[in-house]
């Protein structure tokens, strides 16, 4: 199934997504939904962020080429992390498919993508094995961890560097079936020209592995997400710039760059 | 005005306290509410976390004698924050007042209490000035980063260091008047012994510099809260113990210490 959120009168719908149509459902995909007689092309609706987290995980430093090209680029020996550690972004910064990606006049030109598998919890779990983990997902999506990186190294902590509004876009729906989360291929599109590619099979810790290590000693919710890093090393993003992040069986989360004066 | 939320049927509400008794409303204030008739006395109400925030940011280190006195327990010279950088810490971790503290078996025995002031955003606001910082607080609560030292140290990110389930107790209510966030005393009693106490007045970056620094990155939402750090060097927990954060003005936020074996 293809699940979206849309803007629906005043306020925010999930919705399933058969035959390029949005069939509006009451509930939630979370606990308990049912189909209405609300049905719009896709091409008609608003598509909001595909769920609001109630916590919003990302898994950072997670593949070896992206730690071994952004160490080269500052001249340092590249550190790989000894363990799945996990670490925190904010909501505050999500927008949905097609929203701009909208960057503070202070900013440094050291804007990059960050082209991203997103997972998307379906059922409490606390302490499960690698074996059941995949069990507790809901389906998957796409992410642009957007990163300043200027303020990403200066700042203690990475408040402005990652989580300026805006710079997590996130979508364009959650799908559930037929991706398999540790070898699916993410494209890195920008302005229409093809940049790079890489595979999830690249992590250096999967998802079953992320989701048992986090449970045995967090609880995972419903809706919370984990965004499982990135691979190689991004270019700069200008103002004007379109980026789009493609994963096969999803399909493709487009943003446009605006650059504050 | 008291406000507190607490278990209402199967669900959460929220509630105001006068006299002693919860008087449950309709709607939240954050929004819109009204007083419904069902009239509690507090002693009879089960307590939840008084608000569960979109976003959960954590001031970190703010105080100069923390800075100073972990420092010197670690064999390092202190090093100060140059600015207001804010992180972040995961709702799954949230626990009420009188809730255990549950340890997991395999954490070590560097394991403590930070006692803190928590700001509770009421109205959505970007690009604020000091100024006018306050007029967008709902209101004052106390939190207790606790914290396991080594895996604060020892892992890239804080998951597991200060976001392990039932890491961060908060309550045990708001109060919205008669706080002054700049001068008022956060008191630590331990097992019934007073251990310590600071004045919010030595923190490096009070809260209408955090607030205004925020919002010129950020929208802060109603609900979403700020843990303003805390001061001086805490002492060990152990299995059985009661740890009390005491604020004047908003009371006691209580909370056992149970060590999975």
């Amino acid at each position: 199934m293809k699940w979206c959120r849309f803007q629906s009168g005043d306020g925010a719908a999930y919705g399933i997504i058969e035959d390029d149509n949005v069939i509006e459902v009451s509930g939630s995909p979370f606990s308990s939904y049912e189909r209405t007689d609300n049905v719009q092309p896709l091409s008609a609706v608003k598509l909001l962020v595909p769920v609001v987290p109630p916590t919003f995980y990302a898994a950072g430093i997670n593949f070896r080429e992206h730690v071994e090209e952004m160490a080269a680029k500052r001249g340092e020996e590249p550190q790989f992390p000894p363990a799945a550690d996990v670490g925190y972004r904010a909501n505050n910064a999500l927008v949905a498919e097609g929203e701009s990606i909208v960057v503070p006049g202070d900013a440094h030109e050291l804007l990059q993508y960050e082209g991203e598998l997103v997972v998307v919890i379906g059922k409490q779990c606390k302490k499960v094995s690698e074996a059941e983990a995949l069990d507790y997902v809901f389906g998957y999506t796409i992410g642009n961890d957007v990163s300043e990186r200027v303020w990403q190294r200066g700042d203690r902590t990475m408040w402005r560097g990652k989580n300026t509004d805006t710079f997590k876009p996130m979508g364009p729906w959650i799908v559930t079936d037929g991706i398999d989360p540790e070898d699916c291929e993410v494209r890195i599109v920008l302005n229409g020209q093809f940049i790079s590619k890489y595979n999830m099979s690249g992590a250096i810790f999967g998802v079953r592995h992320y989701i048992s290590r986090m449970s045995q000693y967090l609880t995972l919710y419903p809706g919370d997400v984990i965004w499982m890093g990135t691979d190689g090393a991004p270019e700069n993003m200008k103002d004007g710039d379109v980026i789009n992040i493609e994963i096969d069986g999803i399909g493709t989360l487009s943003n446009p760059v605006v650059w504050e004066k």
